[in-house]
């Protein structure tokens, strides 16, 4: 262990009018929201790659972060674990989430890499015991490695599905082995970067294969946890498979896994997909598939990943309203997959960026919780769509057009609109953020 | 009939070095591509809203185009029918494409817009029989006027989706009627403006019980044409349900009518949902549901529906090989859904927009057909992945997780990636655009 | 006058906890802010296009709105005021602004329409001294008419540039008649379609000289009020001359008008030009040439100017911010330069978007000013640069390559980074929003 | 001198019609074009840093790359410039363009790196001399490095700038030494990624002082090149300071350098800015700053820089239009700051991508002079203004709004829009794409 995070205390919830920049203004973790102690609503994890693994690189520069866990040793991978462990505990976030390339170096082969795994999910295991700290999700890096550049199932190379299968099982076999609640899976290279080289039919299909296998893996061995997609639309490639929450819908229909695999939404995916991330929110509850968060925030106006910390609360509410809406987590969560800006290089920026983050998640539920008690929202809904609760409304959804056309020339349907008031209803909102 | 295209000549092919604007410099409509005349890989039509009843309006200014048949009689709907198939005849398009409220002026109720619009319908058959041009597809417009602000399908009013269904029904008439070989549903309404007032789930609902009755609707009637889906993310509204291929086959499966449901394509909307036209295209067509283009242009650079007509021809090709690759159309064509410049005033633009339009279809669909033809491209992505055709890959393919590391682990699979060569296949591709 | 705004009740302030749709919970005129009065640091202005002339048009859809004083009479214009100015009245916005077409019917030429004007004028000269209500500013619409298709002072036709000039000329003396305290210039089609068909250098010297015309006829005529020009990037135009704020600097300098002109921000344009509003008003203030605000809010995924009523107090508190460190409004102001969505029919949808948006407003100011009151996030910025006030900071500004180089090598200058800080500083500001 | 390039023939014009990879099909270098050799048109030039320094990284993967020259050492460095100049002569450019930091190994400060980069200009200068290739541009890397983190010029800590000042110094020496014919800043630091900690205003004026700085170190050595900033809107940073070329034109205007300093203009920042290339080309040449181009392509719907190989003919004829309407290049050429896709693994893709966007450029120009030399383009534009060479519009242009007012009523001004006949022109430039 090391002094990094010395005299760094462990945050505290001191309400809202709090100077103290180590404490928590909204974040209380036992407060009952909606019959609910607030950290069961949240459920935050803290995500390994970004706070741990990332030197602070981006296009046109490389490492700014100073880190003593940098290096490519097991002892060093061990002394991250501890380090990461000590800041879970400092922020109180119930949960973390990783990939195997996060938390052990990379070996010569799959047998160096599997062996490194399990030697550090035994080390994790020992710290998860004595912290308390658990695992929410786990997940396979088949993304950074030169191996998997052209993709990892849908690889044009069958050699690299078979590396990517085998590595998928390793990071099951860890979650399942560390009590993980929800196994996660993110197709960063599962795309491509021009249609000239690319069968996109043979590559769907290997798609459907695998995550085929992941499912009958998961009931193999008893893991009860959720199989999640993470959907993203570009970056790093050209275009990816698992657009967003509607595209990967259709996928799950095609292979008739709608009912196996859910989603795991995240906020800066969203955003790049041209939607909002409410609007994936919603749609993943209507489709029966919503599964966890990916919290962060993406820069609106900038064409690539930002996993920015999220600090808008009027827009994270509007997000929990969903969640709320969909009843709430059950193996999910809400994940900070988001990282530091390169020039945040302190021990205190870290412990801050989450310190802000979970402060607003907090503010944004208390809002979304404020706004359904109210009920002035969702009763403004219902009485908009009234009409199809009569008896008139209820009939035409088992019409045809025959007899519609009839109804409406007999009785000279000639609709005139009504307001949608949709000013009046943010002003509602506005009232709860 | 006036004047208006007075003097403008029936256009002619002349070939490549012709310097005449109002001659073909690629579209000889007999020429024979891979075995069939152009003019049957094309199928080009004419869009009678954007040539016929735009009045050149933007949301900074009105009207900027006189044309002797706008207004609001029927006499002037006649006029404006005459100078259309005088246009079809000029450019020598084989097809047309209308909306009801493009063809008859709005009447004060349903029974009226359905009387105009049969006599309207009556008055092309005539035209259509004098003149052999042929009707590619019908629609109706569900958008413009205000009682469709909120929706068609989607209404939360129970009488706008009555209205709506017996419109459609009296469209789809007509299109049997004159013989069309398609019917297009676009749903620029059918979506959101904002969530706070709108229930998804209950929307859906609705949009899926609309395309089941028109599907039922057409069985009944006997049309043998193709029901279509047009995709478009978004404008009129925040979000239309329609956003992109992927997302229109998500739909289809949840209803069960992806066999009976086809897509199309258009190049602005694909661009507006962040994808290439080729991708839209090649996802429809691995997907099975690849039905018909509105061709056109949309500004990288402007965030909105610019229906340009088209013109980029490497771009172009890139579609049509597409379009090959897929069998080329059955019922569907290459419908222009592109509109002049508002400053473009002249009636020359008109025609001369169309014959630029077409030639640059016909450039694309030639260099289309000789990459095909090289085979080079086409060879070069199957040996791409070769390795699923051997033992190893087609065992994959079925084969499980533990099964799979075993062999990983056993053989030390550790793959050495190979180039993707995506420059030589541009280089390829500019061989014959 | 009618019945339009029939039962709406003068708008109060009732305090943040007021369930009261019709009140405010943040605007207190009077309130005392950083030692003025809050209206006066507002100084808050309705727009007389969106909410009296504009009749809910879309790309897609024509009229929504029904109101009694749509038509092209003058009796209408009048009682267009009427209304107005019981709205204005009713909202207690001390200010207005409006184009010479809102506010009189198009005329048959230029005396038509400037005698319409003087008579509109002299009406509103009336219902200004009754009420108090006051001209934020005026401004001629050299935009919707198809004559100025091409362009107003760039216009390939300089019969256009005379009419534009003359059209300026009127709306100046209105603007001065009426105690304006600002004359703007937006420039919707001072731009191009295609660079094809254009002659930049030309349309750029036309530009300048009308700007040149303008300034001198300000001085001319003793208008103390300022010239503001409006920066948009397109729409209606592929590509607009104002397009930000640094592009409108670099034209005022060209033709040394950077001390005569200054510019009328829209948080709308920000956005679409690919910045945050408070980027622009900062860049303003550091360039000298911040004049006045159109506040409103862009969809960040629309790609149109989409003019909503502004609602994310975190955002508009960072706009205050800059406006209250360039001094805060001299002769600008709060321009709600906002629509209503065109489904929300009702007078109350009027009457409460700008209710909810003058409250955001007043939210977003008084974080704002609570934000520099504290003076963490100041006291941060100036000790992140307090190098640059030391001895050899000084120096370094007025030094050159060879002494420098010669510094760094004798001295081994060899930088450390310091962090940069960006979470720390958005949690303390989300203390304060 | 490894056999990297080993057996890749020197690449020979062969025409059109050649299937020969290897071979240029447009691009013959002596071949006359408007009176000009077409390699005295193009002046082409190689990249230093994509081609031989970038590993194939992205910001979800490390290298793919493996070459030879790889590493810390000043004989790999070496090995590196023999493998480049070996590419060079493969392809037949006639320049190169380089930054420090892609040349030498980083050194621990300051009088290391320059004492190595004297030593590789030495190595340089020999093996130009042995094969004719000559310097378009050098330039300093001064945002990879970590105490680049907060910018150069505009850092908070002004060691920063002085690091900065005296590393632009000695690459200054370095282009001078080696006949360098322009001199570029790219400050793709200079910006920022928060206002919260950022004063605009002194970052502004330190760019200002080390411009002037630079431009009095030309002079004072005598440097005859051109010094050229390179606009970029943002990435690596939220906001870059030389956003655009009307954002650089402002910039130089307030520090009164618009006489000493051009814009090198690269198409993929032009479209990250909201621009097309063609835009900023003809925009620069209006505003006399015209100096260089960074030829490559940024793919329109990935919102970061892609820097691909160009290959889009008709767009490319478009930007080589502008050139040759400004004149030509004088000091400038068309450097291909383009890489390799990271999948294009082989020493064969990077040869024939600069072989494809070799060819590209020469059709585009031959392109563009043919447009030229037909004149009809360039006719049609001089007609559309004619009416600004008549005696009224030249009297216009120096007039004032009284005067103006005046003839407009006098002589019933009232103009007509006639058509912008903008689809006839782009079917005319499809004559020669």
């Amino acid at each position: 262990m090391t002094d990094f995070f010395n005299g760094i205390p462990k945050i505290a919830f001191e309400g809202a009018d709090t100077t103290n920049e180590f404490a928590f203004r909204h974040y209380n973790p036992d407060e009952m929201v909606m019959g609910k102690p607030m950290k069961d609503h949240l459920r935050f994890a803290a995500a390994y790659w970004h706070s741990f693994a990332w030197p602070g690189g981006d296009p046109f520069g490389g490492q700014t972060f100073e880190r003593p866990w940098f290096g490519d040793t097991m002892e060093l991978a061990k002394l991250k674990a501890d380090e990461a462990f000590e800041m879970f505990q400092i922020l109180g976030v119930p949960y973390f989430c990783f990939h195997d390339a996060d938390v052990r170096p990379e070996g010569a082969n799959f047998t160096e890499n599997s062996a490194r795994l399990e030697e550090i999910v035994d080390y994790f295991a020992e710290k998860m015991d004595a912290t308390g700290v658990k695992l929410l999700w786990g997940t396979a890096n088949l993304f950074s490695h030169r191996r998997f550049m052209a993709g990892a199932a849908t690889n044009p190379d069958p050699e690299v599905f078979a590396f990517s299968a085998a590595t998928i099982k390793t990071c099951m076999d860890a979650t399942m082995k560390l009590g993980g609640e929800n196994y996660v899976l993110w197709g960063g290279r599962e795309g491509y970067e021009t249609l000239l080289n690319t069968d996109m039919g043979r590559e769907r299909a290997q798609a459907g294969a695998m995550l085929q296998m992941v499912v009958d893996y998961k009931h193999k061995i008893g893991f009860d946890g959720a199989i999640l997609i993470e959907p993203k639309p570009q970056e790093p490639t050209k275009h990816q498979y698992d657009y967003d929450v509607a595209t990967v819908y259709g996928f799950l229909k095609d292979f008739g896994l709608e009912g196996e695999v859910k989603v795991n939404i995240e906020q800066g995916h969203a955003i790049l997909a041209g939607h909002t991330f409410e609007h994936e929110l919603a749609l993943a509850r209507e489709l029966g598939i919503f599964g966890s968060i990916d919290m962060n925030r993406n820069d609106y106006q900038s064409g690539w990943d930002t996993d920015q910390f999220p600090n808008n609360v009027p827009e994270m509410a509007l997000a929990y309203l969903e969640v709320l809406k969909a009843g709430g987590f059950t193996t999910g969560g809400t994940n900070f997959d988001a990282k530091l800006r390169r020039q945040s290089l302190d021990a205190e920026d870290l412990i801050l960026a989450h310190v802000g983050g979970m402060d607003a998640c907090a503010a944004g539920l208390k809002a979304a919780a404020a706004i359904l008690e109210d009920g002035g929202l969702e009763g403004a809904r219902a009485s908009r769509y009234a009409g199809w609760d009569s008896e008139f409304g209820k009939g035409l959804m088992s019409s045809d057009l025959t007899s519609i056309e009839a109804q409406v020339r007999v009785n000279d349907i000639n609709p005139e609109p009504a307001s949608g008031r949709q000013e009046r209803l943010e002003n509602l909102v506005n009232r709860f953020v």
